[in-house]
């Protein structure tokens, strides 16, 4: 480290941490970089509302740059990052370009994880990128167009049956809107094929949906849920996906649904990036591919790698781990980013995370909300989530928020506002095909 | 002709004609069949500015369904169209489906053509589709992250470097929008790049850029192009593209430009169903593949088949053809529908085309106008350009249009709303694929 030059900082992802990281650190006199594969910073939590039309890509997602237009010490590049130097402290990009560095923050956060189970990736679409969203936005808004074309009723009710696996958040917002699209959303589109028979059913592996939330919030959700016609299966564990549907045990007894569309929002893995940080520093990872760090957010021997959001596994308070929110990435990167300024190659001090709660929505003015130890739903809590979610909105500005929150209304009760899809029929069929590292 | 039943319409193509021509049919005494490969109708004056970056896709197209939803007598496909047995009167999909018509109404419209240079299709980038416009704004944006990145100073220059090829409204208006994004969007984005450095160049076959208007108006345009930086070259033959950049013969010598984006408004012709309708009927088509269509816009000996819009060639006054404009093909749907209300198979009476003038616009405050023998330029024709451009946005109702006015006022004065592009750097030098029948 010269004394005379400025201390290199390398953040590696521009998701909640990456972000939040940059932007502590700008002005400061370090040098930062950011590499990320995407030129836009994603607003993870309304990415199902881009799949039914709710949004537009540019509600959810914002350039980076934009982000980091007035911080000149910040640069940014769209890359991949693909190999670390641990040693040399130099991380290698996937065109071979080195980038040496004093501090390095891996934020690369997850990715969609089958289990094992890749081949099913070819039969359901993710919800994890940009590019997942606009897939499955087409297919959804494609599927009535094929049942409304189909030559006989099986094949219509195949287009129209719509399965998600996983109960967490995504997947029980996800149920809850298309439930909303096709009840309400297409009166009057079709002549042949009627929209509002459209099946809606959640598989989720557990015993209750968002498990994360207390008794009462789960079993508030499955009620709403079952008021917009979502048929919840419960301890359903999915044996087979392919391109005619999906294969579960139910209390002990095999069950298929014949689908053509499933929403696979079930498990994520920590980004490829911390197998090439494990492998290169001898770190741990726990099941979910996720880092294991000390109190600092460093890795064991490497107080110069921070590890935040996804890809880090932390326990919190009574040894639980920290939950894969974005306000934990977020108070992460600020909690490293104070020690960085402060002089350290990484955090000073232990850090601790400041439950800020947790939210989910179902559909109109059902939501559940959870803050140390209290719990909220209905109404209250749908405008909890709304306030949350505005205030989390990065980029673009009260306009910017604004016509989200006006176009996100909208969605809620039915009248989404970019059902436009791309492509003609003969591309419906081909699944989506993702390769994030 | 049952004469019980309702007759039936066939409507082949959902572009300004079609969606006009069901709109009038709705609640008359006919049973319409609307087809279209997409679910969307395409606002396509506006498309440059879906690929710069200024609109959402949503903002440029708007759910076919949506604008007929109230029209019950009008079923709506999504499907190509690929056959017809005339003497039967039946239109084949591309799937093999027979939809049998009393009056087919063929508003295929205008796609890209290369004048029988189809390799160049695969190293640039078309202007008709909404999925050219997305593929061309992943470049556009995708292109100075490409600079940004760039090992040497050559490299970052064919990055920065783009052509455009056409001297018409849609080339004009793309590279004017181009310059502006150059010099005023990007401003600090970038740390090693300088993104005002990049040059926008204007290839135009004829002698001065947009012909279709007066002489001074021609003038006008060079003048607002050439202040924004655009450099025009007139009179320039392009004689091979590819991946790395364009040949052209100017004032008799052989030039290349390195560049890495390509733009292709060059030419279009007839879409691909009018070359079916063509073997069908033995209709005449003209070298741009439009049908030759009598004056009550139908096909000579049968009179059941109307041809409007692009996919028509039509003499007007004085013997010259009918600009591809969008008012043109909506009098035409107007004039056919109207026959059709009064129980004819198509048009009654010859068509006279109203000229509601022309309209382009280059720069914040650029434009000309053209309207019966007057033209304006400046401010004043910038505004006409804002209403009528407003006023015949099809879709989504007021909000709907005051939102892209607050957007398109913002990318003409260099802030525009949505830079996201979606995809990774691997995936920046795919061209466009693109299939259009």
């Amino acid at each position: 480290m010269a004394a005379e030059s400025p201390r290199r900082v390398l953040i590696v992802g521009a998701g909640f941490g990456g972000l939040t990281a940059a932007r502590a650190l700008a002005r400061a006199r370090v040098e930062v970089t950011l590499v990320d594969q995407h030129s836009h910073h994603l607003f993870q939590p309304l990415l199902y509302q881009l799949a039914c039309g709710g949004l537009s890509p540019s509600e959810c997602a914002s350039p980076i740059r934009g982000a980091l237009q007035r911080s000149p010490n910040v640069r940014v590049l769209m890359a991949g990052a693909t190999g670390l130097d641990a040693q040399a402290r130099v991380v290698i990009l996937d065109r071979g370009e080195r980038l040496p560095y004093d501090s390095l923050i891996v934020a690369c956060g997850a990715e969609t994880s089958y289990f094992g189970h890749d081949e099913w990736g070819r039969h359901t679409f993710g919800l994890k990128t940009l590019s997942d969203a606009v897939a499955l936005r087409n297919r959804i808004y494609g599927a009535f167009e094929e049942a409304e074309r189909a030559a006989d009723v099986g094949e219509r009710e195949r287009w129209l049956t719509f399965v998600v696996v996983g109960g967490g958040p995504t997947g029980v917002e996800l149920a809850g809107q298309l439930a909303i699209i096709s009840r309400h959303t297409m009166k009057g589109y079709y002549r042949s094929c009627e929209p509002r028979q459209a099946r809606v059913i959640l598989l989720d592996a557990g015993s209750r949906p968002v498990a994360a939330f207390s008794e009462r919030l789960s079993d508030k959700v499955s009620g709403y849920l079952g008021e917009l016609g979502v048929k919840v299966h419960e301890g359903a564990r999915v044996t087979t996906i392919d391109a005619h549907g999906v294969r579960f045990e139910l209390d002990g007894s095999e069950q298929r649904i014949d689908a053509r569309t499933v929403v696979w929002g079930a498990g994520v893995q920590a980004a490829g990036f911390t197998g090439v940080v494990a492998e290169a520093t001898g770190a741990e990872r726990d099941r979910a591919g996720r880092l294991g760090v000390g109190p600092e957010n460093a890795l064991a021997g490497h107080p110069e790698i921070s590890v935040i959001g996804d890809a880090a596994s932390l326990e919190g308070p009574g040894g639980r781990p920290l939950p894969g929110l974005a306000t934990v990435a977020i108070q992460q990167a600020r909690h490293v980013a104070r020690g960085i300024r402060a002089g350290a190659p990484g955090a000073r001090g232990a850090f601790r995370y400041l439950d800020k709660g947790a939210l989910a929505v179902v559909g109109r003015g059902k939501a559940v909300c959870e803050f140390r130890g209290h719990d909220l739903s209905g109404r209250a809590a749908f405008f909890m989530y709304l306030t949350v979610h505005m205030y989390y909105l990065s980029g673009g500005g009260p306009g910017h928020r604004l016509k989200v929150l006006i176009d996100w209304i909208s969605a809620r009760t039915g009248n989404p506002q970019d059902q436009v899809i791309d492509g003609t029929l003969a591309s419906i069929e081909a699944p989506p095909t993702r390769a994030t590292a």
